[in-house]
């Protein structure tokens, strides 16, 4: 029986991959700090035998003896703005010391690795789509830096343990994704919007609304990083080569682009009952601008991958997640 | 007296530095791991009862008892790629520790820090000249990855210790520096047309040679360092949110622009019993573009300071210095 290990296993993305693991026939810890995981999101998963919680922070995961692994998946951090820019510094950390002791235990065991890295490395960029080939447009000394410069630093040291140690690691860019368990106060704009929906408050749009984001449903997200894992680190290692990429990374995310006023429209008609309005604000200075992946990477290298839930199917399972919560 | 510690104090730039404060009076502690920086180039100033070399590495400095102090000058790291892309993970490690390291000395003593940022977290940039806000074009996982990116997180470490614990912090962006005790092997352009024209060896310019760099002399470089330093911490403070740049942060460097021609016809000039030709060799893919220094904002914090000595005269004090080395 196989061994994984989910870091940030008890979170929003970590919990969907413990479950498919577990579906998949794997022995699983999940080893989560609980800064934004939490138990509940695990809960269902601890009558079975083969699941394992460890409360413990990846930081110091190199003082921890969880044991061995067949592979090991990297989704320990802070990941919405919210919650990175409370704690910059544990978030930097968080990057880097989580990269660094992930690649231990995977040199230590021989095993695959696999590391959640994000759009953000690619900030604000000036290129669209976005392909893994674009460098990014990131400031080194803002608000945002603690978690887009940790994410990108924890690329470099994954790419230079692969490429001089041989490591196994296998890296996904992750754009916008949602879904069940997403943390109610990320403030981000599909748990907003539901949330505000639920409440009947204003569901409030920024500038006419007609700015358009890409979302990705989260079982799509878990499917691209299951087959990845799956592959021959020779197959990796060729498409590396093939594409001229210099480390195994792909872009993962949806890029249907739907506009914010669309997405408003599509919630409120979710919840007949609601009777919020939609309300336009002022465009604050640092919103963020359009990211849209390039997929074509991940869909050749993952046997056709390409994301299946439409957003109408993929918010109905998210406001039934939240109606709980409200 | 004041008392100043300055890690890499035996490289090439840090014995510089070191020099300067004890001309300007402060008792010195040279830390430094010798990787890449020299016990020849601190030789001369070991008879000076207020100077101390203490050999170590920044990585390990928070279980080293050096003392306090009331400035740190950050300047440990190796910066040429020659040395960096041989310990790719140890230089990654080095701009993370060590600025973390010299952060915790500041914020124990409460004394100021500057730290030895470079121009390549500019990358291979987009625009010309760099200024200040210009966020950059780098690879997260290129070979060049671990200095690039290593130096842009040691300044998002920075910019966020300033903004949540008010650490004193101070960041000068140095563009291509050369002078006496550069290392004679760094491979750069400098010092390798100045070895092949005292060995007699053919000078090697890459392409037809009409590309450009710009050269900024050692002294010109701790001038604009300690007149840094020496501003209130306030004035840093007002200068910062005046020109919202969100750290302090300003470019260092020579705006004056030579063809590599240029440079090695007068390197020529000035040694003129050598038997060296200039030879062109086809441009590699990885030849670094231009990058050019925008120095206004250290012009306007700094007093007027403005690069002071022309190529023609660092390059005979430069040369003289390699006499000895052939």
């Amino acid at each position: 029986m196989k061994r994984a290990l989910v870091t940030g296993g008890a979170g929003f993305l970590g919990s969907h991959l413990c479950e498919r693991l577990l579906k998949d026939g794997y022995r699983v810890v999940a080893l989560d700090s609980l800064y934004t995981g939490s138990r509940e999101n695990i809960a269902h998963l601890a009558g079975d035998a083969n699941f394992e919680f460890a409360e413990g922070d990846v930081i110091g995961m190199d003082k921890m003896d969880l044991g061995d692994f067949d592979e090991v998946y990297n989704l320990a951090c802070p990941a919405s703005p919210v919650h990175y820019q409370a704690r910059p510094m544990y978030t930097t950390d968080t990057c880097i010391f989580g990269m660094k002791n992930c690649l231990a235990v995977a040199e230590r065991c021989g095993a695959k690795l696999l590391h959640a890295s994000t759009s953000e490395i690619y900030g604000d960029p000036l290129v669209h789509p976005q392909t893994e080939k674009y460098w990014g447009n990131v400031n080194t000394i803002g608000i945002r830096s603690c978690y887009d410069e940790g994410k990108r630093i924890a690329e470099t040291i994954a790419s230079d343990h692969a490429r001089l140690l041989g490591t196994d690691v296998r890296m996904v860019r992750i754009f916008n994704t949602y879904g069940p368990r997403m943390h109610p106060q990320d403030g981000r704009v599909v748990s907003n919007f539901i949330m505000q929906a639920l409440r009947g408050e204003d569901i409030t749009v920024y500038g006419n609304g007609s700015q358009t984001r890409s979302f990705q449903y989260a079982s799509d997200l878990i499917e691209a990083m299951r087959r990845y894992m799956e592959l021959p680190k020779e197959t990796v290692a060729a498409f590396v080569a093939k594409h001229s990429l210099g480390a195994p990374v792909v872009n993962t995310g949806n890029p249907g682009e739907y506009t914010i006023r669309q997405l408003a429209e599509e919630v409120l008609r979710q919840i007949p009952e609601s009777k919020s309005k939609i309300v336009e604000k002022p465009l604050p200075g640092d919103d963020p601008k359009k990211r849209k992946p390039d997929i074509a990477l991940a869909g050749e290298l993952l046997g056709g991958w390409k994301p299946a839930v439409p957003l109408r199917e993929g918010l109905a399972a998210t406001i039934e997640y939240f109606r709980g919560r409200k």
